[in-house]
């Protein structure tokens, strides 16, 4: 096929080893895989002992050389973390080279500033690794979809957290003991913040969206829920409702613009979300990932995989090289125009609403004492805010008091929350104990 | 974003005039889809009403005005059947025409004809829409999956039988009455034959398979069963033992190679199969397909979305047609060279292995009479055979005879036919009544 394509490899953890892996055992797999070559690799530590064969001279432990080495034409950049991977990147693009990353924490932060700069200097940074592991939907969304008007984006984007509450909706094991577990296999991080508070989600989301709906998202304005307060007796009650609970991430234009290029306005949230159980997402369980994109004229489709693990992401990143290889390097070496398609520059403004005026059904537990009067003095309430309930359900009514389980059609936040602060003074009414999501 | 992409179609029917329909509602679209403009389209009948506003001027009964129109850039096929589209399509890529077709019948059986004159004119010829509807497929196959060993492909890729099944599972309603509702709804042609004797399954995984596997699948080949000969009882047998029933079109690896440059020995089939409840495939109902992809190191991933219909599959044409424009007119207008994974060569050697090595789970419905020997007989022919057995149940025994159900483990279809041909010949069985297959 031609000419060799060398590859910097910045990190070689979980990730860049399983890229290297790709490479060296090109065989079966696409004649262009033949064509790369790994050049250079940072690492931390030289002289540590590895799984896989790479000759002691190809290793720093400086990036910068990986970066300036003039036989590496790709970066790939797979060491996390915000610095100095957000600098190595831009000195990559600032070089001419283009960029492989999965580092979603700097594309959701700093991903506007990195695609100006690599228009700019006329090369790709191409981040299908980013979300949803080895799953195949930043390039659909970003070459296969282009026809439609994006509705909606929602998903399952965090592993962690889906294994976490497929074990306890299946063996009703106790949160703490299954992150634990999830620890000990290596599935959550010694400090699981990110995963279990929903940062993680956030970070894809705001990528995804950005995406599909083609401008800047602002990360910090997402409201975002983590599954860390979640309580196992509203997974319960939920199950007995016919749902089960996972953690989801949704982006979804709140309405129809009037005019054109005004900023479009778009919802965005991670929440432990109800799904019935005859949902698309409802069967994706343990580290599966899975993300529906809604649109016209296309309708809905779903792509589902493994969210994450060596395997799946360094084929994501080895998707995102062949893909610069394919249309950049192969072609006669030549500087050409940037495909728009892949580069995927944002072509509006998008706003997010506050949150407030998110639309959504919603789940709520309050506790009561076990009154006569207490659903008929809820139910007018959420009816004087003319928020129109789907099923009110008494469960385990007792001295102690009663649970209350409400699911509501959709309606805005604000509505939710002025309803329950009017519920909340009633005198039978003793805490809010829950509020999620309900698809 | 500059200068205007000319399209021509051939054809405005559904598809047709869904891809006019996007192309004229640019708004809120990928900015590029705003560059498009549809200067020729040829039809049947130019006096004929239609919903869809085009200027009559525009229109013509001779397909090749608009091939040779200089206007047009980009030829849309969407007329289907095999002559005269495939000879227009060869008209278009000698013009030095790029082409986008949703034709999986002239793709399947002509498609190495086609892609050799496509590389040898250095233009392309793009397929989304011709498998899957709108679901992205064929792409992630060419684009995002190239850095794995593919094992597997399978799915639900024909709707109008998948929408039958649905209907027959759900209501227990009878095939026949189905098949004339499916008629009336449009999701049926009044010859069925293409859809129910899944020949349009085998079309559709020839041209996966060719994808993923990177080689010409002959398409006469492929072992295929439809759904007209399928009974409703195993359907009710099937639900018993907690399967469903699903048209399935399989592609699989067979076995490893010994050498580099050997011929890759593939399984190809289409055919009625049992599939359990909670497998991906299970929730996919009604005219919804899905495909799974299982490779190394990726693991498994499923694509799923509306297999058909106007606005999915003019989804999937515009975002061939966006390809193109972005890599290829866009770039200056100059010729480059063809990138790679877009043109999709073929690059190695594959053949189909016979129908008896196909190795599978199969599901066999056995009419005995009620006699206490027969389950152990035919237990041991099958043990001679080494076919080993996952259940063996009696149903319905009464005085006219017993309905045993088999399920096999995974054994070799020659091995199963041996065996079948031994019990026919024992004196309690009446008939071998069933054969289907089983994930």
């Amino acid at each position: 096929m031609g000419k060799t394509i060398g590859i910097g490899l910045l990190g070689l953890g979980t990730v860049g080893a399983g890229v290297l892996k790709i490479i060296e055992t090109s065989e079966g797999r696409n004649p262009l895989v033949s064509n790369l070559e790994v050049m250079r690799v940072a690492v931390r530590d030289i002289s540590k002992k590895r799984s896989i064969n790479i000759s002691p001279e190809k290793l720093t432990t400086e990036p910068k050389e990986v970066i300036d080495d003039p036989e590496v034409q790709i970066v790939v950049e797979v060491m996390g973390g915000i610095e100095p991977a957000r600098s190595l990147i831009l000195r990559a693009i600032n070089s001419g080279k283009s960029v492989v990353t999965a580092n979603k924490a700097v594309i959701a932060r700093h991903g506007d500033e990195i695609a100006k700069a690599a228009n700019s200097a006329g090369v790709y940074v191409l981040i299908e690794a980013a979300v949803g592991g080895g799953i195949p939907i930043i390039e659909p969304l970003k070459q296969s979809l282009g026809g439609n008007r994006i509705k909606k984006v929602s998903g399952i984007i965090n592993g962690t957290t889906n294994y976490i509450l497929t074990r306890i909706a299946k063996e009703g094991a106790n949160y703490k003991n299954v992150l634990k577990d999830a620890q000990d296999l290596g599935y959550a991080e010694a400090d699981p913040a990110a995963d279990v508070e929903g940062l993680d989600a956030a970070d894809k989301i705001a990528i995804l969206s950005g995406l599909a709906f083609g401008g800047v998202i602002k990360r910090e304005e997402i409201t975002t829920k983590g599954i860390n307060k979640l309580e196992e007796i509203d997974v319960k009650y939920a199950n007995r409702l016919g749902y089960g609970v996972k953690l989801l991430a949704i982006a979804e234009r709140v309405e129809q613009l009037k005019e054109r290029n005004q900023s479009l306005p778009l919802a965005l949230w991670v929440e432990p979300t109800l799904i019935s159980n005859d949902h698309p997402l409802a069967g994706v369980n343990g580290v599966n990932n899975a993300i529906l994109v809604e649109g016209e004229p296309i309708g809905e489709v779903m792509f589902y995989g493994p969210g994450a693990g060596s395997g799946p992401t360094a084929s994501a990143v080895v998707a995102d090289i062949l893909n610069i290889a394919g249309i950049k390097i192969n072609n006669k070496g030549e500087a050409t125009s940037l495909d728009p398609l892949l580069s995927a520059a944002s072509w509006r403004e998008c706003h997010l609403v506050n949150q407030k005026d998110i639309i959504q059904k919603t789940y709520l537990r309050v506790i009561t004492n076990d009154s006569p009067g207490v659903i008929g003095a809820i139910g007018s309430i959420f009816g004087k805010n003319h928020v129109s309930i789907e099923s009110i359900v008494q469960f385990d009514a007792s001295e102690k008091g009663a649970e209350i389980v409400i699911i509501t059609h959709k309606v805005k936040r604000g509505q939710i929350e002025k309803s329950l602060n009017q519920i909340k003074g009633l005198s039978d009414v003793l805490q809010i104990a829950s509020q999620l999501g309900c698809l």
